[in-house]
């Protein structure tokens, strides 16, 4: 059986093919997303890179809750349709998954991606639920739960983006004012995202009384690591304080004592700050009387930009086992 | 088979006896965990009631997160361990669940329980993921997920009170303030519980300098309820507020397009107040981009006090199908 695969995020369309639901390394391609006017044509783009094969399946994973008839881009003004789909591809075997739903599925397969443990925790029991979360264009997360009673492991999709950021103290709460003018409340990903650092940081320099001279989040985050710039180094700050929050938040929803796998743009912008500063596991572990219990969760960045088409070939294998 | 199952909350012991994975509603009996040493006194007392009968499995639900072994419960200094569980009812067939993971299990039988609708949702495209959540002695949540691929559904496990409590705006920074004093930060359950409606409560009365006359939480919802008292109505506000605001977050978290639940005791004493004041439904559907997705989840009141036993009798059933 051949698959297409495709991971299409807010600012990239990753594309591969998956023969009996393995990735065929040779085939993964990405492409820039302002490089094209619609879904379809990027689709269209890849598919006429092997015109001759014959696709049986169709796994498109994307940030969004996608629909059995498919979904709007949460991040960007695209619309992605099965008839579209079927169209270019040739087959009405399509399936969609939220994006972090396809990290999560990737998680059954761990030992095959590149990931870097950052924190150890206490070795499960048996076998134990995952979690992936990450901030990239926008901020999600989703578990992979063991099979308990049955064959199949279960993986849940979430908008965790959406849920409202968690602030303490004053500081936070006039940064969260910041973040939340004109739109009436501040997400999770108002601060979790590209955007919400870039942001942090334009209030760092507001109310130090300095000019903003970084003109966007890759460079904060990279002057935050080079410990070149203040107001870049106070937004990580303020960002891996909330990253560790969040992410001890989530691990308190989904208890995955089988590992927390952080993922995303964003998040391994500023990766080298996540282990070596003291701010995100300290945010992580302050959870009053379950402090003890926060150390049980091995925590490891997943470093592989394969990760999601890993897991929605992962998909059309566990679907046509099925089937 | 003949199964023992037991619901362990902070302030009582409910028991049952089921008969192949169906509660037998004639043994169920509750008792006040005060009048109670420990928990093998309380267990031994219910054991006593049914001397000639043979036990072949237990199955306790507890506010804690259990080990194989047992637990310490998060609310009462009370041991749960196996070896004494075993001396008592004659059996090494012995399970530990959360007692949200029980609330969890029983919404495979939703059907079987007393519930009432408040708020309508969408109708879910096929089985669909259901949320119990609920604020009691402590707060806590569980998702019931449907079989994806495979027999059996699952049900997650979470300590959902410990995590931040989410504040917007000045007033609740000030109340986030007063609840966390002594203990450095505020999580959910300090906020949603019984005595943290009571904690509202008096934060009410002494920023509205007036003096604290009602006793207990059950005085405040009771109150709040007659719109008799402003302080205690303005507690339940807040209450309602933060219980929309974290139940919207869970349900972004699970996606539970099946159904949310609302349960335990402080939720259920302030009931009336959910589904008739704007409060609670505002604060649930107040997540930006995502406020059209938060009008999918039907929101309905689980109202019966079997629920946890129904779920572990439904754990039984299964074990037993699959043994």
């Amino acid at each position: 059986m051949i698959g297409l695969v495709c991971d299409l995020g807010g600012t990239n369309a990753r594309f591969g093919l998956t023969v009996e639901g393995r990735l065929a390394p040779e085939t993964l391609e990405t492409y820039a997303n302002d490089g094209f006017a619609d879904f379809p044509s990027v689709l269209a783009a890849y598919r006429s890179r092997h015109p001759s094969l014959a696709v049986d399946a169709v796994c498109v994973a994307m940030a969004a809750v996608p629909t059995p008839d498919g979904a709007r881009l949460t991040n960007r003004d695209w619309d992605i349709r099965r008839i579209d789909i079927a169209d270019i591809c040739g087959t009405n075997d399509i399936h969609f998954l939220n994006d972090f739903e396809a990290l999560g599925l990737s998680l059954l397969r761990t030992e095959e991606l590149e990931t870097k443990e950052l924190f150890a925790g206490l070795p499960p029991a048996g076998p134990a639920t995952r979690l992936v979360l990450g901030a990239g264009t926008g901020f999600n997360a989703a578990a992979c739960f063991p099979p308990s009673i049955g064959p199949t492991p279960y993986v849940s999709a979430a908008e965790c983006g959406h849920m409202t950021l968690p602030v303490e103290g004053a500081d936070e709460m006039s940064l969260q004012h910041y973040l939340a003018r004109g739109r009436g409340r501040a997400s999770n990903e108002r601060a979790l995202s590209g955007r919400g650092l870039f942001e942090i940081y334009l209030w760092c320099c507001e109310r130090n009384a300095r000019p903003a001279i970084l003109p966007g989040p890759s460079d904060v985050a990279a002057q935050a690591i080079a410990d070149a710039d203040p107001d870049a180094r106070e937004a990580a700050d303020y960002f891996l304080r909330f990253l560790g929050r969040v992410a001890g938040d989530l691990a308190l929803a989904f208890l995955p004592f089988g590992g927390i796998y952080l993922s995303a743009g964003a998040t391994r912008a500023l990766a080298p700050l996540i282990g070596s500063s003291a701010t995100f596991i300290e945010a992580f572990r302050a959870k009053g009387r379950q402090a003890e219990l926060m150390t049980s969760f091995p925590i490891s960045l997943l470093l592989d930009d394969r990760a999601a088409l890993s897991g929605c070939a992962e998909w059309l294998r566990l679907q046509s086992r099925t089937a």
